[in-house]
């Protein structure tokens, strides 16, 4: 899984149906253990997800593993809100 | 799923059977955050997407949820047309 | 899916039977719209490409969809050979 | 595979259903042929690991072959502690 | 499919129960194009290669559809070994 900061929202009116009623982010990965950000993508929110929170994202068909998302064309999904990173100094 | 622009299109006369009557654009990553287009691909549309406009796309086996492409050898689609973009400044 | 320049083929003895009867062809990925080849990787052959010519590639499980390829160890195809591109200038 | 080492754990208490009672650490990617870490990523422990271990990483649907792990939304999984790594030299 | 050269071998005594039996080698991918060898990796051996020998990989669910691997949570496996790569000239 891969960490990140949601950063935005994409709105779409034409779209594949299975997409219909999803709310999709624009959510921009973040390395923890170099402090930086990277590239940035689009996932579904699983779990009421807001800007400006650090989320927990996974990609593939991971993401349709959940009910919600089973017959949908998702290939990224928030899957949780973290509340705390400890990462260890350079060992 | 990934943003892009979609830029061009591509013919193959001689191609696998099950690509016969799907449209093949080429899409340029985007990534909103940084502002910069990045690597560029080949996706099948789903959405009836035009040059210039900026558009959803999703890889891998999610490609191939939907009826029309579920037996083919696609692994890319478009499945949005995108109206807005909304992200935040620097956080 | 990827737009490549067929640069080579590969041999291989002793391999996996699934493997037995495919054509191993070295592709180099092409970027159109930044005009520049990046990385190289073995695809199956399965539209008759021949070296120098510019194809159409699927990766990963989609591969895979093809009858001929149902049950191997396959993870890249060549799908199509590329008669055109079309790419707008700078949008 | 990938080789990695465990450098951190995160917490997240708003999530995904079929991530309660696993645990999520941060393994950051070594490539032991440059001697060099990369980048970090988030995957479940299946084996046992703490922080400052070497250890073997599946991504991708491999993961979920585990019978712990099969209807989760995980993509990614920490399957062995790595005890020896012998790379030749230069060749 | 990727070429690389295996170049080790990794020893694991606290793994998951699938790899039991497995011999898990440290590859390290070769661009044969631009002749450069990049990142490594680990993959599980199916046709008996030995360090220094030039192998094709398989990576994703492709490694799975081996019978031997098919219920492991295998992602990469070496699945030939080069007798010989061609490739063309600059075109």
């Amino acid at each position: 899984m891969i960490i990140g900061n949601v950063v935005g929202n994409v709105w779409a009116t034409r779209k594949n149906d299975s997409l219909i009623g999803l709310k999709l982010m624009i959510v921009r990965r973040l390395d923890v253990c170099r402090g930086e950000e990277t590239e940035s993508f689009v996932a579904v929110d699983l779990v009421g997800a807001g800007i400006g929170e650090r989320v927990l994202v996974t990609t593939g068909s991971a993401a349709r593993q959940s009910p919600e998302l089973s017959n949908t064309l998702v290939d990224a999904a928030i899957i949780g809100i973290i509340d705390e990173v400890e990462v260890q100094a350079e060992m």
